[in-house]
Formats: structure tokens, C-alpha cells, sequence
């Protein structure tokens, strides 16, 4: 025998390049912990009681190699075909400049939400270049950073009339001409708040009845109307008007604030977004002035910094739902910043000029191929349109459909009889012949002689008249603009982003690649079932592995995002009260700890909140949670708590909690954002929970794209499948949540090739190294910072809270200057003030390294010696680097009269030398920016000022 | 009729992306340079004499869309198979972090030669991990930068052994196990240089006959021998051993250097770089430090910077060959850099453990495969092999080839009557199963149960040492250290390259994708052609539109570069002459300031070089072209001359030059260096030329990837088609040039992608803009920079010289000043001291906007101001912001006691603010680092002393 085999697996993708430390990194942290090994570790740190018994086994991993091959056969299962659906979804070019330098670009998809602005420039102007371009299009004063789909935009929209409108009425009229599943969506969303939804033609709106309508533009089946005059009659009544409107079309069309509007929704995804057989895609909703405040969802705005240069930040955070909690009527959380990111430079790529020529374009495709089906006898039910027709085929609608199926197209099927054809910028003339040819017309594509767009309703107004939409277009430009704006932000390819209150784990490569493949990301949500067998595929299979990890026996893929799932789960609860004749239920119990979009979901299904108190440790105080399940038995609809809970903690009672709940007729919600810390140690549904959502972007590795996209699926109970939200286009069933059945689905191959790649043990092995890096952080920090809840052994979970509290006394150091002073040491802050006002939450995730870890932990004694200094009266109070920070290069380049060095200013410990992070401003004047409120881009001769 | 359509074209790539100046920003440009338009410029820029007069027309332009829809046609054509076939190319995992983080990112691929070392540090520190990885597996001390591919490598290695060996024999040894396609490159290269090559068994070698042999290890078929004695007994005769290794076979194998070795040459293909049907893939060649001078090619050494710190700079510079002109015998001057830094990432990806366990992987696969070949009675012809195993099979040769196919496989005929089977790290056991199925047999797989290496060859030495190949190899630290070093340079994503000896345009994301694509990027160059027509489409496509833009009859794609084009063009005249009976014809005309490349070319196929005079416009003198051309008349072999002009001048003469050349019997080589100005305006063919080279990565938009990829293929006149270089395993005919039949076809989508994207009349439009460009520069600079060599009517072609020789006097400032200030302004510097010594030559190409142009001769404009303020005494002639620069962010922290404010030093005109990009290292001292040769990564304990 010439050698013995090494037992290094180059191809081990959990051990080798998932998880951060390497085994002789881990030996070091043991020693640091004085504990042998992990294991020992981890009975130290989670209750053997809710351990559970059986290992996770889903096979052999997978080489990243062997991944994208099987990848590859599930791809080929999906038809990629020339879709004519329409109903909310287009063909669209990706432009690839976009594709490759943002899609796929590390810097713009491993960014988490731009809660620190000062580290986040560069997505905040791409944002607020979309608002701008959102509020241009629609003729309405401000627009949000987006929302997650126009369905949800929609329902969104119906309960923002509701907070905003005069009138009392308990009516919202939708008009029947919008989309099937916008209709579903609200409906749902309706109920459980006693809205009371009428469904119908314009013309039979009651504005007396309602508090808003809404009106679909152009229609579902491809009509055009000028909404003024019952948004006028809206008015009289002190009703608000809402129009969802494709923005391609106001290229072209009258724009909803023109015609009096004081909402307007819709979808971006044509804005150069792919379908990905239902999403991601960013959502609009824009509003007049007057309702900003009632406007849902994060809101980019323009500000101050330090220096008094402009800089961004989110504005009007106080909207937030974690501060509003019980009150809320919205649980929005998770955007679609990724998307709106993309969407926005779609119009940077084209502007005006560009955005007008392609709509013409569609138009004028339309026309043809409306002409066409018009010399052949068949008759168009809307003379008028913008890039959809609708033709009644009557016996023949299944022979037609099928017809162009083999041409390689989808058309709609409308009813029983009816045919719809909506056009894009991809269609190609011969798929226009291709359709003729299925109605058995045989005619060469020509040039439209009549366009088909009413008069009255052409749009008048300019719009993207912002320099930014007229930038040259060269690519070469375009490119270093988006490089620019990247390089301004700190993102995960640069710095761990220690945010307890989310997993910011590594994203890989490998998992990221199938998500460009055509094959999934160019299907229609609503394409026939069986061009989509490969979705099929890998949706069953993830759903069987993630019923496996966390105990359930159904999942439902539709929910977006983490809100979203609370809130399917909850109405999911709520339907299974009902079925059982227990309607009347609706008092959730929640504790004081609980993340804020819990209360907000619980009140969105119509319950009633009432909180349970934590004890000193942080754990829901037992014998509170026990009286008030008895004082609200009767009522009982549910708990909701996170496990681990949101301090970091593996609650012992956790089973008796769900046991109570139980007893009582209640139904237990367990947050899953904190899976990551359970995943192959403990189930959710084992240790009593009925539902949960599972957070796909934190735990199974889908990136936070700078504040989405997100998936938030729910994992339920066998007893509770039945009642999971129905199909967006089924007109019974317990109603659907977002507007496509899976989702946002072109995002599960990431989540399917983490657990095919990782493994059973590996993702074991992930959870507990999790923990380990937490308790690494805690113990090298111990002495400087206090812990705040620890578990009995004196471990922490995944994440662990630190207590700065004492130094705003000692020191007069709020937790805001030891965030902006990590920027200067190359960090995003951990999450801030949550759940503890005035502290801090580390969670460093399994992905990073013990280098990177020490990294952090020299950064945060090193300011803990500054404040020290400041304490010890070394160092001025006020003229010190902490509140300064963060410190940027023209700090440096200015007279420096700080009593102390630039050195010590800007190369903090941790701070890296040639490769230093500068934040592009100083910190961010909030409350300046909220006084002062700008939400699109400003001119630039504002920028100019700045500059000076 | 509801609207006029806008006659602007979204999807227009030429004008609208590939285009920088937009039409209202031209106009200012015409303005400022007083011309009514576009084509007035150009009448007064290009004479008429040469114009030619048909229009390019490749039909209707392909949107983006459209390309990658032709594209995925195309690509469907070509077949993947799992492929056994061996001989120097190799199925390979590319870890997806490198595929995502360097291939198919623009701060890598856009980047130019690291020719200016301060803004190159990135990639300079992933050559030296490269290099350090060469050098370490071969076990010689000097390793290079890259090669083009082995076979040239080959021929390098023989050409240096010609010139380092103590021997004057004029033999050459070739052992008969190397790969036939080294062999035929080093018997092409051979014969001009009258070396008289033996090919034979290793035991047949006289030493006495004999400069240098060279062997191949593992063996073509697959075979092992210790060349240690023969190499002993080169080293008696003063000659030279040089050995051809696979690097993963090193992994497990006595490493050459343990041989004795002298040179050893070879591929890191199968380190991560797919094959792509021939190629880009990096070569490599290491030897002893005794015979560092002689290596070809380029360098990475360390040296320090202005304040003594490590900084990485090109090594031993004079050894290239603008310096060494008539005395080459290697024109190599690009490298494959792209290729050769991921070969070098997967190395720090695995370390040397990975490294092993996937050569060990890739042994036991294959003594698997042998023991079930053998089990059923195949004898194997190399009992002992590492991954090639041959097999004799008699009549049954074909029949088991096409059966191996039907089951998706391709095995390697070897003669008539055997087979060869190579594995790699990508086969997967199936396939083992699958060839066995080929021979008949049903088995099915498992481990082996004897290893076949040779005990003696047992590599006994360790390898990667250095603390860079044992960095955590969690993915999460590998994206960011490739963040980094990214972070480190200036490429095209982030600012102009302004070179006048490159043409830096856009290589668009469009162009880049399908490189991406498996059926590109996975053939084997030597699978069955049936398996290849999509590349076959790609390519004779492609040839017809290159002779259609250069006026040639047929074009040969196999040069990898550009100066391997002007060889191959050369050898192909040759080739002619010998044809015709005039072989003697050994004399090449060649103007005084052709690119240095040129007389080396000549040289290397046995030339003599006789220099033409310039006159003092910088155009050839004619009567001095006249007069040498009749001197030589009877030996005159050709021509040599680039058009326009090095200079940048398009030359009125050119007709005439060729003409004269004709007469007296000589062909004419034009070299397509300039092409750039030419296409659509001008063919090379059309004025005279017989042969050009083409390079695809100037004009056709095959990014530089840092020094490499290359690809220059050749145009020739239908007389000389005949005469092109043959295919690489061809056993006659005028021999090939490159390892692979179409060099590096990989590339290729690229050139064709931008062909049909720009079309015709975008080309057209493109070679203009390149012309306004310049001409816009040189107007702008007019008054503060003379501009050398314009044409008759004061204009220059599509690049300007612009003389900064008079600065040394008045100021003492140098071009090496001017060049080091820009970085300051965030440029990388134009070409410098080339063509004319102390000047600068800036070419600014199409792809530039007039705000980037305006950007560049701002800053131009006030380092002109800089100089005459120490022309007028108000600036110190050494403490100066030229003197100092580039400045960096350290700079900025030290105390500061400049006589000019931090200010000044670091922000001058043209610099960003916020995007600022800092040089990480002050000035690099040359001289330094060559009398410290250091080419391999320095110990770690050297960073720390540096840093402090």
C-alpha cells in the first residue's frame, strides 16, 4: 500500500466551508470555556428535556458539485415557455449588467436592513432612487422602500384606508375587475378585522357604504377607466381611493394621482425583476403627503449627518410595529429591498425615455396581435387596452389553451369560455404568430396600423425627471455607479453582522447559483402544474425535511416572510377554532419579550393581546402565564413565544407552557426565528407547539438582501393542515396570504441546497457551533460587559444580550455610540435595544470564524477601555471617539483639534489598516431628517450644497 | 393614432451601453473640437485613400435578450459528456466562491497587467499565493506568473534551456511519453531556431547530443519513471532536465525538483479552471534561482514602498521583451493572470491537505477502474500509474470508444488499436461503471483494494507551507479575503483605463454570461467534433464576420495571445515561402517604433530584423523603407508594420509601405494591435496586408483579466490559408502553435457576442467614438501637454502621445510622477514611456463617457498646474505631491509636515470624495525588490515586521 488515505473531505461543504471555525480553532474556544468538548458544551447549555432523541438524516451530503448537478435535474423538470398570462406577472429583461452586479453580487445580497445608515448609504440611495421612481409613476407625493407583493400591497393598502379614512363605515369596495388573487388576499386580511368586503363593477360603488375602494389599472382582463369620478364620489364621503396600477402602463397612462387617488399599490416585478414562478418581487404602495404616517413598511428619507452633509436614513421609524405593538394593524417587517433595489435601477438603465419606448413597444405588439384576432372574426371584449386582451372562445378555450402550449406558450384561461393574452417586452413577434396559429389563424406578424390606447387617458406628465434618470447610460457608467454605491456599504463579504435579531449566516455561492437558472427563475405562478415539476419536486422535498427538523407534519410555502408566517400560523389557529365551533376564541397570550410582530399578527386576526410577565431571567413568569391562561380559559385562542426565547435563553418550562395552553383549548405558536439555535438538537413540535414559522432567510441560508426578500413558511400540526391558506386563486378555503401559491419559491433552491449540502450532522453540528461562537463571545467579553440571561449552567443560547445600561451613568455612553464606534472598527452593530432597551444582542451565527469572533471581541474591550477612560475622567465626556463616531475620512483630511490622535479616532482595535472600512458620513440626524421630511431624490443642486 | 412612437431604442446596445458619449454629450464634444459631426471628424482624421467603401453589415443588431437566446441555441449544440480523455485536460470542481467572486467579477476580470504596482496589490498577492503554489509542488525555487499552456510552456522551456545550457549542442531531447500536441508546439518552435529535436524513450537519450530534454510526468499514457538519473546525466553534459508534471499528480508524487529538474513546466487547468474545450487556463514554469534571468514571462516579487513597507511589484522587469527587443528568443507577454489567480485561490481553498485528499481521491478511482478492467482480463499497459491507465484492445478500439459515448462518456484513442482512461476529482462512480460497461463488463463499484504509485516516487517533502494556505477555509473568510484583495486595485469597474497599449473597453455583463455556461466551459478540446457543433457554429461564424471586418479570406483561431498571433502569422509567410521554393527568405522590415513584440516574433522564426527610420511625425520614412527594402530585396521576407501607427497616426503612406513589399517579394504583416480605429472604417486586407493578428481582447472585448487571458487569432490572404497553423495533434503540416486547435475558445462566446449585440453599423460607430474620444482629450490637454504625432490635419487616431519630457527639466517631474499623481486622482496611469521614452500614451477607447473623459483631463489639467508651480519656484522640486505620490490613508493618519495640506496631497481634481480610492501602499521601490528577489509569499513573521 503506497499511503493511507487522509480523512480530510475537501468536499465537505458543513465542516469546510459552512461552518466558521475549524476544528483546531474549536479547540482553543473549549479551552477558553473550560469545557472537553462541544457536546459537553451543549448539555451544559440546552435542558435535556427537550432534546430530542433521534438524529436528523437526510442521507449523505452533497459535494457543492454533486449539488448543482442534481440541481440540474430538478431545473430540466421545469418548462421554461413564452408566458401570456398577464394577472400581475410579466415577462421582463434582466438587464445583465444588473443581474451580475447586483442579483448576484455578495455586496448587495449579504446586506442586512439599513437600520445603521451610516453603514448603509449605498442601498439607501438605490432606494430612494425606487421611491422616487415609484411616486413619478404613480403621481403621488411618497412612496415606501416596498412591500411584498401587490396582493398583500393591496390588503396593505384596504386597512391603511381604514386608519386614514374620515368616513366610519365598515365597507371596502373592490373593484371586480382586479386580480383574482388581490381579491383573495384582502378578503382575507378583511374578516378577521369586521371589514366588510363588497366585490363589483365600478359603477355599482356605494361610496356612502365604504371607508375606500379599490380599483384594478388597467383591469385584470385588460380594460382601461379613468377612476376620477368615484374617487371624487369617494371624497365626498370621506372614503379614500386606492388604485393598484402596473407601472408599466403609467408610461403610457394617466397616473393614479391624477385621477385624485390617495393610494396607489402594485407590483415592480416587471421592472426588469424575473417571475421566479411567483416571487420574490418588490411590491410599491405610495400615498399623498397627508397619510404618511398611516404609510406601512420602511420609508427611506433624507437627512443630516454629524457634519451637516446629506446623508440617509429609514425615516419615521416610529412607525415601526415594535413600537406600536398591540395597536398595530400591520405587522410589515421584511421588504423586498433586494428586488426594489433592482427594480429602481431598472429605471436608472432606462428612464424615461427608455420606460416610455418599452411600453410603447408592448402596446404596439398588443394592437397587432389584436388586429389580427380582429381580421379573423374574433372579437376583443375591451377595444381599449394597454397589453392585455380578453376573447371569449367559448367551447373552444381548452383547445386553444392547449393549442399554444405546444407553440410554447401560456395564455389565461378566464372563466370557462374566455381567453386572456397579456404582452411584454420579451415577446417575440413569432410567439404572436404562435398564438394566432392556436386560434387557427395563419398570418405573418405586421406592425400595428391603430394603437388602442384612449385618448383621455394618456398621460400628460413628465416623470423620473431626477438627474439620476439621466445619467448617461453607458454601461461602463452604470456598472461603477452600482460598485460605488456597494462599496459604501458594510455587508457580510466584508464583516461578521453579529444581529441577534437575525441570522446573518453565510449565504454560499453554491446555494445562490440556481436561483439565475431560467428554469426557475422564468416560470408564471400560474402556469400549468405540470411545466413546474421540478418546483414540485423540490418544494415536496424541502417541506418532508423541514417537517423533519422541526417536528411538524405540513408546511405552507406562501407566507414571505417571518410577520407573515405569525400570521398565517395565527389565522391558521383561528380557522381551526371556527371549524370546531370555537369561533369566539381570541384572547393570545404573549410575553412582554416577545418580538413585536407578534402582538401586531395576533391583532391582525382579530384577537385580543394580553402579555405575560418575564421573571428577572427573562423567562415567561410561570405562575403569570398559568393565571391569566385561567383567567382567559373560556377565550383562549392561543400562545405565542419564541424558542429559545428572544433573550437568549432555553427556557426550561417551555413544555408546560404549551401543556397549560393546551388545557385551556389553546393552541401554541412558536416563533421560529430562533430555529437556528434548535435545528437537529430539539423540535419545535415536540415540545408542544402546533405551529411555527421557520424564518428560511435566517436559519436555511436565503440572504438578507438589505432588507429582503424573506420566506417565512409555517410548519403545523397534522390537526391544522387542513385549514393552512388556500391557493391565491381558489375561491373557497380558508383564503390565501400572498398573492402565488409557493411565495416567493425562486428562493427555495438556496434553503433545499443548504440541507442537501450540509446534512443531517452537519446541520447538527451547525446549530451547536451556533451556540458555541455565543458562549465564546460571552466568555471573552465576561468582566467588561454583563451578560444578561443566562440559562442555569451559566451558558448562553445562540446569542447573548449585553448589558451597556450602567454606562450612559458612568459615562454618559448611550448604546448608540458604542454601534457607530464599531463601524470605525469595521463592524455593523448587533441589534440594538431589543429586547432590552439600552442593550445590546450578539448573535454571531455558526458561519463565522474564531478570528473573526476575536476580531469583534477586541473591538468591543477596546471601547470598553474608552469608556473606561471616560469613567476614570482620562477622557472628555463629550469630545470623546465614541461620540464621534463613526469617523470618516474627511475627519482625517480636516484640521484635527479632537483631544485625541486620528489614530486612536479611526484604527480602533479591530479595525483592519489597508483594507478599512470608512463609513461614507458621520452619524445620522434622525429626528432632523423626520423634521425636515424628504422621501425621493432631492435635486442636485442640494447635493452640490451638501458638498460644501 | 394615441401617440407618436419614440425613436428611442431602449435595447440598442451599441449606442445605448457598449457606447459611452451619448448624443447630446457628443455634440458638446463636437463643439469643443469644432467639427459639424461625427463624420466630419473622421474625414478629417482618416484619409480617404484608405477608407473602405462597403459598410459592415451583419444584419439587425441582438438586443441582450436576443444574445443570450441565440446564445442558449447555440450552446444546446454542444454535448457534455463525462470526460476519461486525459492528455492535459481535466474535469475540475471550480469552488462556486471563486466561480461567483473572481470569474465572474469585474473588479477581477477588468483589471489590467499589474504594470503599476501601488493599485495592483490585490491581484499581485493572489499571483505570489500562485506562484508560491508552483513553486512549492514543483520543488524549484522560482516559479513565473503564468504561461499561455503547456505545450508553449514546453517550447519556453526548451528555448530557455537553449539559452541557459553550458552544452552548444544543437539537440533537443523529447521523451516520447509527453502529450503529442507538446510535442508538435516544441518541434513548430524548433525548427525556425535550427534546434534539431529527438523524440524518443527516456533510454535512448544521448546527453552528449543534446541542451535539454524534457519529460512528461505522469506519462501521456499514463506510465511513472524516477527521472533522476537522466537528468544526472544532462547535468554532466551541461545540459539541461526539464520535466512536464501535472501539479495535482505533485500532490502525492517526488516532487522534479527532487529529481534534479532544472525546469519543470506544466498546466494548473485542474485546479479549478474549467477546460472550455481547449481553454483560458494558466500554464506554469519554475526553475532554479540560478536560472531566474532567463525565465519567460512575468514575475511577482516582493519589494517595499516609499515608506518601507511590503508592497508586490513585477519582478526583474528588463527581462521583458520591449527591452530585449532583436535578442528574444520569447515574445510572451501576456499571461493567462485570471486563470492562474483562481488556479492559485484553489489552492488556498483546499490547502495542501485538500490537495492531497483530492489527488489520493482521484488515484484510488482510478486503481478501482484498473482492478475491474483487470478482473475481467484487460491487461493494463502501466502497471503503476497515478490517474491515466492504457489499455491495448485491439479491433474492439472503436467499438468500446463509441460505447463509452452512448453511456456519456469519452475515453481517449490512442494509435489504432488502445485506449486511454484518465480520471479526475469529477468522476463520479456511475461513470466507472458506465466505461466497464463499455468493455463489456457488469460491476459495480468499489474502493480499491491496491494503490498502483510507486513506493520510490512517493512524495516525501511537504508543500504550502505558508500560513496563506492554511487560512480558515470556511467560506465566509475565503468571499471576504477575495473582497479584499479586489478592494485593493483600480480596474475597469471603477475608473478609465486610459491605455495607449491596450484597448481598455467595456466587456459587458451580456458578453461575460455564457462563459459561465457548462457547455462552454466543460468540453474537453479533444472530444469527438460531433460533440462540439455548437462551438463549430460559434467559431466558423465568427471567422466569417472577422474576415468581413478585416478584409482577410480566412482566419485561424489558435493563438492565445497577441504576440503568438504575430508568430503564428509570421511562421504561416514562411510556411509560404518555403512552399514556393523561396525559403531562404529570412529578412523582416520593421519600423523603429513597432510594438516591442514584433522583432521579438521575428526573431523567434529566424529572422533577421532590419529597422525602418521614422520621420519626425512618427510615420515610417519612406525612402528609407524604399532603400532597405531594395537592399534586401532577394532575402526580403516581409513586413512588419501596425496601423495606425504606434503613434497613433494613420499613416497616408500604408499603401505604398505594402506595395514596396509586394514588389521585392516580401509578404506584409499588419499588426491589429490598433484595430480599434480601424474596424468599419478601414481593413487591414484592403491596403496590402497579408496577414494580421486580431486581438480579441483590445477590439473584441475579451476582458484582460489582469495580464490574461489573451486571445489573438490570425487573418490571412487566401494564399496563405493553406499555409495556417495545423491542428495540435496533427502529425504533419506547417505545425500548431497552441496546445489546443482553437486556443481558447471559451472566450470566443464574447467576441461574438459583441459582434451581433453592436452589429455593423454600431462597430462603425464604436471605431469613431474611439477616434472623438482621443481627439476630445488631445483638445482639452491642447496648451498645457503637446500632443506628439498628429495627422495632417492636426488630428490624432483613436489614441494621443502626449509629451511630458520637457517636465524633467523644468521641474525634474517624470513620467513615473505624472503616472503615480494620477492614482491620487484615481486613475491608473496611461502607457508610459511607450512608444517614445518619457511620454505618456493615452488611449481612451469608445466605452468612455464624456464625464469620465472630462474627469481624467481635469486631473491631467492640475498636475500640469503642480508642475508649474515648481516650474515657478512656489512648489519644493522634492517635497512635492507628485513626488509623494500615490498618497494613501496612511498618509493621512501620520503627522503631517508636507508643505502642501492633506488636502492637496490627497483630493486632487478628479479624485471621488466618498468613493475615494486609496493606493494601499505609498510608492514601490524597484530596484529594491530586484536586488532582494523574493517570489514567493514571505514568511508571516515579515508582515508583522512590515507592518510595524
Amino acid at each position: 500500500m503506497s499511503f493511507k488515505p487522509t480523512d480530510y473531505d475537501p468536499y465537505d461543504f458543513a465542516n469546510r466551508r459552512h461552518i466558521g471555525p475549524s476544528p483546531s480553532e474549536m479547540d482553543e474556544m473549549f479551552a477558553r470555556l473550560e469545557v472537553a468538548d462541544l457536546d459537553a458544551l451543549i448539555d451544559e447549555t440546552v435542558p435535556k428535556a427537550i432534546r430530542q432523541e433521534d438524529a436528523l438524516d437526510f442521507g449523505a451530503p452533497l459535494s457543492e458539485r454533486q449539488l448543482i448537478f442534481e440541481m440540474r435535474q430538478i431545473a430540466k423538470r421545469n418548462k421554461v415557455l413564452t408566458t401570456m398570462i398577464g394577472q400581475g406577472y410579466h415577462g421582463t429583461v434582466t438587464p445583465p449588467a444588473i443581474q451580475r452586479n447586483i442579483l448576484e453580487n455578495p455586496a448587495w445580497y449579504t446586506a442586512y436592513t439599513p437600520y445603521q445608515p451610516e453603514i448603509s448609504q449605498g442601498r439607501l440611495e438605490a432606494l430612494l432612487n425606487y421611491q422616487t421612481m415609484v411616486s413619478d409613476l404613480t403621481g403621488l407625493e411618497i412612496a415606501n422602500a416596498s412591500l411584498l407583493d401587490e396582493a398583500t400591497a393591496c390588503a396593505e393598502a384596504m386597512t391603511m384606508a381604514l386608519r386614514s379614512a374620515k368616513s366610519k363605515a365598515k365597507g371596502f369596495f373592490i373593484d371586480e375587475n382586479c386580480h383574482p388573487q388581490n381579491i383573495h388576499v384582502m378578503k382575507t386580511r378583511a374578516a378577521p378585522l369586521g371589514i366588510e368586503v363588497v366585490v363589483g363593477a365600478p359603477e355599482t360603488l356605494d361610496p356612502e357604504a365604504v371607508f375606500g375602494a379599490i380599483f384594478q389599472y388597467p383591469g385584470t382582463y385588460g380594460g382601461l377607466s379613468d377612476f376620477s369620478d368615484p374617487i371624487a364620489a369617494l371624497h365626498e364621503a370621506g372614503a379614500l381611493g386606492i388604485v393598484s396600477a402596473d407601472p408599466m402602463a403609467l408610461c403610457l397612462l394617466k397616473e393614479p394621482g391624477a385621477m385624485g387617488a390617495d393610494i396607489a399599490v402594485g407590483s415592480t416585478q416587471r421592472f426588469g425583476v424575473p417571475m421566479g414562478y411567483g416571487g420574490p418581487h418588490a411590491a410599491y404602495i405610495a400615498t399623498k403627503d397627508a397619510y404618511k404616517r398611516a404609510l406601512p413598511g420602511r420609508i427611506v428619507g433624507v437627512s443630516i449627518d454629524a457634519q451637516g452633509n446629506r446623508a440617509y436614513r429609514l425615516a419615521l421609524q416610529t412607525r415601526e410595529q415594535h413600537i406600536r405593538r398591540e395597536k398595530a394593524t400591520s405587522n410589515v417587517c421584511t421588504a423586498q429591498a433586494l428586488l426594489a433595489v433592482m427594480a429602481g435601477f431598472y429605471a436608472v438603465f432606462h428612464g424615461p425615455e427608455g420606460l416610455k419606448a418599452i411600453a410603447q413597444r408592448i402596446h404596439l405588439k398588443t394592437a397587432a396581435m389584436a388586429e389580427g384576432l380582429e381580421a379573423a372574426g374574433f372579437a376583443i371584449e375591451n377595444p381599449e387596452f394597454f397589453d392585455t386582451i380578453t376573447v371569449d372562445v367559448g367551447l373552444f378555450q381548452k383547445g386553444i389553451l392547449a393549442g399554444a402550449v405546444r407553440e410554447g406558450v401560456n395564455l389565461r384561461p378566464v372563466g370557462k369560455t374566455r381567453v386572456g393574452i397579456t404582452l411584454d417586452e420579451t415577446t417575440r413577434p413569432e410567439k404572436i404568430e404562435a398564438v394566432w396559429r392556436a386560434f387557427g389563424i395563419e398570418r405573418s406578424y405586421r406592425e400595428a396600423e391603430t394603437y388602442r390606447l384612449p385618448d383621455p387617458l394618456l398621460r400628460t406628465s413628465d416623470y423620473l425627471q431626477h438627474d439620476v434618470f439621466h445619467m448617461n447610460r453607458a454601461e461602463t457608467e452604470m456598472m461603477r455607479y452600482m460598485r460605488r454605491l456597494a462599496d459604501r456599504d458594510l455587508a457580510l463579504d466584508r464583516a461578521m453582522i453579529p444581529l441577534g435579531s437575525c441570522t446573518m449566516k453565510l449565504n454560499s455561492a453554491a446555494e445562490m447559483m440556481p436561483v439565475s437558472w431560467p428554469e426557475f427563475s422564468m416560470l408564471h405562478p400560474f402556469c400549468p402544474k405540470g411545466q413546474a415539476e421540478g418546483y414540485t419536486q423540490l418544494i415536496d422535498d424541502l417541506n418532508a425535511k423541514l417537517c423533519a427538523i422541526t417536528g411538524y407534519d405540513a408546511i405552507s410555502m406562501q407566507p414571505n416572510s417571518g410577520a407573515q408566517g405569525e400570521y398565517a400560523g395565527l389565522l391558521t389557529i383561528a380557522a381551526y377554532h371556527r371549524a370546531k365551533g370555537e369561533g369566539h376564541r381570541n384572547v393570545c397570550l404573549i410575553p412582554v419579550n416577545a418580538h413585536g410582530t407578534n402582538p401586531a399578527s395576533a391583532q391582525m386576526v382579530g384577537w385580543k393581546v394580553v402579555a405575560v410577565k418575564c421573571d428577572e431571567m427573562g423567562s415567561i413568569d410561570l405562575e403569570d402565564f398559568r393565571a391569566k391562561a385561567e383567567k382567559h380559559s373560556a377565550e383562549l385562542a392561543g400562545t405565542m413565544i419564541t424558542y429559545p426565547s428572544t433573550h437568549g435563553v432555553f427556557e426550561e418550562t417551555v413544555k408546560d407552557v404549551c401543556a397549560i395552553t393546551h388545557e385551556h383549548g389553546g393552541q401554541v405558536y412558536i416563533d421560529g426565528a430562533n430555529l437556528n439555535a434548535m435545528v437537529g438538537l430539539s423540535k419545535p413540535g415536540d415540545l408542544g407547539g402546533d405551529v411555527s414559522h421557520l424564518n428560511l432567510h435566517k436559519t436555511f441560508c436565503i440572504p438578507h438582501g438589505g432588507g429582503g426578500p424573506g420566506m417565512g413558511p409555517i410548519g403545523v400540526k397534522a390537526h391544522l393542515a387542513e385549514h393552512l391558506p388556500s391557493d391565491p386563486l381558489a375561491e373557497d378555503g380558508p383564503g390565501p396570504v400572498s398573492a402565488a401559491p409557493f411565495g416567493s419559491p425562486s428562493l427555495l433552491p438556496i434553503s433545499w441546497a443548504y440541507i442537501k449540502m450540509t446534512g443531517g450532522a452537519g446541520l447538527t453540528q451547525a446549530t451547536k457551533v451556533a451556540i458555541l461562537n455565543a458562549n465564546y463571545i460571552a466568555k471573552r467579553l465576561e468582566g467588561s460587559y454583563d451578560v444578561l440571561y443566562k440559562g442555569r449552567k451559566g451558558r448562553v443560547a445562540h446569542e447573548c444580550i449585553l448589558d451597556v445600561r450602567p454606562f450612559q451613568k458612568s459615562a454618559g455612553v448611550t448604546v448608540d455610540d458604542i454601534a457607530k464606534r464599531l463601524m470605525d472598527c469595521g463592524f455593523h452593530a448587533p441589534t440594538m435595544s431589543w429586547p432590552v432597551a439600552g442593550t445590546l444582542m450578539v448573535e454571531p451565527t455558526e458561519s463565522e470564524t474564531k478570528a473573526e469572533l476575536d476580531r469583534f471581541c477586541d473591538a468591543m474591550l477596546a471601547i470598553r477601555e474608552e469608556i473606561r477612560a471616560i469613567e476614570e475622567g482620562r477622557m472628555d465626556a463629550e469630545n470623546n471617539p465614541l461620540k464621534h463616531a463613526p469617523h470618516t475620512m474627511e475627519d482625517l483630511v480636516r484640521d484635527w483639534d479632537r483631544p485625541y490622535s486620528r489614530e486612536e479616532g479611526c484604527f480602533p482595535a479591530g479595525a483592519f489598516r489597508v483594507d478599512k472600512y470608512w463609513p461614507p458620513v458621520n452619524r445620522v440626524d434622525n429626528v432632523y431628517g423626520d423634521r425636515h421630511l424628504i422621501c425621493t431624490c432631492p435635486p442636485m443642486e442640494d447635493y452640490a450644497e451638501a458638498a460644501e
